[in-house]
């Protein structure tokens, strides 16, 4: 393994993801300094009492000084007026990445702001739970879990390295995909998931025949699972379905098909098509637990959570 | 607390629901006596070994004579024809039950066959896992867990209050329903969540430009979660959908119109609704927790399960 260490790196955003860097980064030793930018005094004042950042910055630009590591935490709709923001501060030589769960839309965002000098590799940690927050990170968020960087034709085999170092030591898997190709895997594997658990506990909040007490009370019967998916972050979420519109709108279409087919099947009592459909699936649930990425947690790493203990 | 105990417990099917009573009616001394009829020599065998029962028999008449309790424990689609066989097996004032996920096609299925003599009261324990067979029960299923009688107008008084505490006894909290209302909350909160894993994990499955092993490796992102429900047993979820017909329509088709309303909201970018239907969601997740309805467990029950251990 390259032995890996960072000056100062930057986090812009001090969220679940960020402070989760925070603390792992400082946990490995990966940089002698750690800073962060946070728009609110409240997330400034809590990222500092937690102890995970050096030192903690209004505005990104003062945050980014000197940083040889920077890595936007945001949500993605943020993006492109942060690299606009922060783009001319960057030094050369500097690694920019983000953790963002869409990456088309990110280089897109982001590219056209950066100097020719800046580092810029995407990428994102298949990782996370449904809280939000500085005190919500913890270290070992990213043990067993999947990174994906998603470099640009302009991104150095250095820096690439360098990354896949750093992301290495935290624990994480590391891929590399590229860009659409990864929108399209997440997109079914992650933004569809998502979308539907909160459509579900949406109608379920409508319901005019059962009541919402009704809804809680009966939530173990499968619905529970549901709720917990739908509980994530609603900005972070708002943000990945308007930058992955395409790949969730294709993947959306393809679900909707199998769903009217199904209901269909219902309709015309046909058994055979239900048996068939319940049967192949199971098959699928095998090869994960095959591949070792079932845990018996409903998230690998919520056990580690300080709010859980 | 009643103090209750049963001569002879008749178990027609020795699946998860089925040898999960005998180990409990076991270990908590709730019957003198226990049997159970499978169709095939495999599981009688396997019920036989694990020493859960004292005798196995292939025709439930068998089982069912001298029993002063019954319970029904095999796919709902089974019923009417096994009410008829074992019907006038039954003695006078004998307790038969089920545990059927639907309750008005069940007291449809089963009523007509039954001697005015036999004491009839559905209920449905609202708990399981994803696995089958009489190898993935254990004793603790119930504890905490919800069951829900919902006796038709000729249940007894007195059978009543001895099934409540039956059930109280092996660590459910017993609720009465009225069986189409039960049918309509647990279209929301079970069958429709069951139907959309099923449905997204075909999708998925049917992918050409994503693989299946991506979506496998990359499931950790909400996917995995699906995967789980939509691998429970296909037999019995297809009985479901067949039996609570009417409801599941219901409710798919208010899923469905919610969710082209998102979809509508994502092509037009309007992320205005997006954010205010991903936050109402939240406050329901936490309702959950405070009702302590959640657990860290995907499934309660599932730890302690000889499997996971």
């Amino acid at each position: 393994m390259t032995d890996v260490k960072f000056k100062k790196l930057a986090l812009i955003g001090i969220g679940l993801i960020g402070s989760s860097i925070a603390r792992s980064v400082k946990a490995h030793g990966l940089a002698d300094e750690i800073v962060c930018a946070a728009r609110t005094a409240d997330t400034r004042r809590i990222a500092l009492e937690l102890g995970i950042v050096d030192a903690a910055y209004e505005n990104p630009v003062d945050a980014v000084k000197g940083a040889d590591l920077v890595i936007l935490c945001t949500p993605i709709g943020t993006y492109g007026p942060l690299a606009a923001t922060i783009g001319p501060a960057l030094e050369a030589g500097t690694i920019l990445t983000d953790v963002g769960s869409v990456k088309e839309a990110v280089v897109k965002a982001v590219t056209p702001h950066l100097p020719d000098y800046v580092d810029f590799i995407p990428g994102h940690p298949v990782a996370g739970t449904e809280k939000s927050g500085p005190a919500a990170g913890f270290a070992e968020l990213f043990i067993g879990r999947w990174f994906i960087l998603t470099p640009t034709p302009k991104s150095s085999h250095e820096g690439l390295e360098k990354l896949t170092a750093f992301w290495t030591a935290m624990g994480s898997k590391v891929e590399t995909m590229d860009p659409a190709h990864h929108d399209l895997v997440l997109a079914i594997t992650s933004h569809i998931p998502h979308l539907i658990a909160y459509n579900i506990v949406g109608t379920a909040d409508d319901l005019e025949d059962v009541t919402q007490s009704e809804v809680i009370k009966y939530s173990a019967g499968g619905f529970r699972d549901f709720t917990r998916i739908a509980a994530s972050d609603p900005t972070m979420w708002r943000d990945v379905f308007l930058h992955n519109k395409d790949a969730v709108l294709e993947m959306l279409g393809r679900f909707s098909e199998d769903l009217t087919a199904l209901q269909r099947a219902i309709r015309r009592e046909d058994g055979d098509t239900l048996f068939e459909i319940f049967s192949r699936t199971r098959a699928i649930r095998r090869q994960i637990i095959d591949a070792g990425q079932e845990t018996a947690e409903p998230d690998f790493g919520r056990i580690h959570s300080p709010d859980d203990e």
